[in-house]
């Protein structure tokens, strides 16, 4: 019987640059360039919740980690380092070498080393914890409080087709396998953009990854930095693979579909072109979507130019919790 | 009904220093002292295997952040911040409430302020992930690789409480209520050494902070120093809530009883009275119990000079797992 830090050291002791202490010691150690903070981010993924039991572990290795170095692509930071915590029924290793490989694939993509973790037995389910760690010059981070009235509102990638996978494997769509086909790759391998959000920094005003939903994870940028905006629905960047499908299902999945981890940022009408060059170079889509404007609340607009009601309601995380 | 996003405001949004940017943005951002190496630690802590369900609240609160101060206490680093991940069957403001106020109480007492989280519900009873961040110069962080032959090994504290606590609350002793009385607190309430910790880094060469047990966790070092050691069983600072144990029940406490939270230390035998100095001067009890030597191995002799024998076994997070 493998110990646990057998398997730790199986799986997860990997070597580290010089100058950095890595999985092994009380704590892991590295360094901080100069004139730099350290970005930091925090993410639980629960079996049951955010994935389902008989997942590809490969895929939950990859996401695991990208949703975490998402977060530092929306401050703009420059990936660091990361932590793992695994809370498993079993140390089991057909499952710890998948995870393990794609954990790693998307860490040495972004050279962000897995510098420290824990591991422990549990009765309860599958349970993942990721803390990862960025520099980030402090008057460049893409802070939440940053939009201003007259900014542009991007998205990059496209929207929409991580919650058509995700209503399809949890049976709230009819079945349709050639549209989970087409949508299932966003849900289970999101990828993080970091290269993007490098680019931006010091360029774009407020950012934010789109992890609950477009309308709310906007919402938040607006309620932090006291502001409004206009979204026209026409422009916003719709996933091919929704082509088809039932209207109502469609706008649920474009504005209020979580789970996507594209940015949506702000920055200055006048920077316009920069931002599209600062695209480029990260080799990723942004689409110009609406305008931040003094005024408190979101409107949608369709085509036409009225303002769209019915839009999706946010996500919260406790949507079962007692009445206080 | 609080949403998520309330509930956390409610007991974790606080004021941070100027300069830091705290809850609510995608990363938290921190600054780092000049020449120093930021170290980190990551812990889970799962319902059922690390803490009773019915645990106080508020010593859980405190516990959840002392063990990992405890692992920058073991590196000799200055804490920085922390980053609280909670999975939580409901979100209950009578159980909030206390845990966070546990933990902040401890936070303020250490200058460590929490600037991130993550919450989520989850059907899998309470899991709690905790990431600490330090600052040390690095030449003189204290790693488990740098004990040298002839080293004194210290142990700051008193060994053995909480090991009794543990197995009288899971029914492995019977039961004793007076005893219970004057050995829970170890388990529940154990104080992280970073005082000390700072006291000795610089000073001291190698250290560990015994959450596995004494000899589990000294052999780590020893390994990692690639050294052997003897220790002096009559040396060790045993708790006096052990007095009138069996023998066999107080050896196994005192020396594979984990869950301690004392740091276990090495230091030239030259830094003797520094040492003693920078334990005053950190208000902590230590006490030298034995010596590194070059032969792998522990010996641990008894009173009269003896080798024992039927030394505890090491602690595995995975004693059920099945065989490979």
């Amino acid at each position: 019987m493998p110990s646990e830090f057998e398997l730790i050291a199986r799986y997860f002791n990997r070597p580290v640059a010089p100058g950095l202490l890595g999985v092994g010691d009380d704590c892991a150690l590295f360094p901080v360039p100069a004139g730099h903070h350290v970005a930091t981010s925090t993410d639980l993924l629960v079996e049951g919740r955010h994935f389902y039991p008989d997942v590809d572990p490969q895929a939950l290795g990859h996401k695991s980690l990208a949703v975490n170095l998402s977060d530092l692509a929306a401050m703009g930071a420059r990936p660091l380092g990361c932590v793992l915590g695994l809370a498993m029924p079993r140390a089991d290793d057909a499952w710890l070498a998948p995870f393990s490989q794609g954990w790693h694939a998307l860490g040495d993509a972004w050279q962000c080393p897995l510098v420290g973790g824990d591991t422990t037995g549990s009765k309860l389910g599958l349970t993942i914890s990721v803390t990862v760690f960025g520099a980030v010059r402090p008057g460049q981070a893409l802070r939440r409080d940053a939009a201003r009235p007259g900014d542009d509102i991007w998205v990059s990638g496209e929207l929409g087709a991580a919650d058509v996978a995700y209503r399809l494997l949890d049976g709230q769509l009819p079945a349709d396998p050639q549209r989970l086909a087409a949508t299932r790759r966003a849900l289970e391998w999101p990828q993080p953009r970091v290269g993007l959000g490098l680019a931006l920094a010091g360029l774009a005003h407020a950012a934010i990854d789109i992890s609950d939903g477009l309308l709310q994870d906007l919402g938040h940028i607006l309620a932090a930095s006291r502001a409004g905006a206009e979204l026209r629905y026409a422009d916003l960047p719709v996933a091919a693979s929704l082509d088809g499908l039932d209207e109502a299902v469609r706008r649920r999945a474009v504005l209020g579909g979580g789970d996507v981890y594209e940015l949506c940022f702000t920055a200055a009408a006048s920077d316009r072109a920069r931002v599209q060059q600062a695209a480029l170079r990260a080799d990723v889509r942004v689409t110009h979507v609406g305008s931040v404007r003094a005024e408190p609340g979101v409107v949608v607009r369709d085509a036409a130019g009225r303002a769209m009601a019915d839009l999706p309601a946010g996500f919260d995380h406790f949507p079962t919790a007692a009445q206080p």
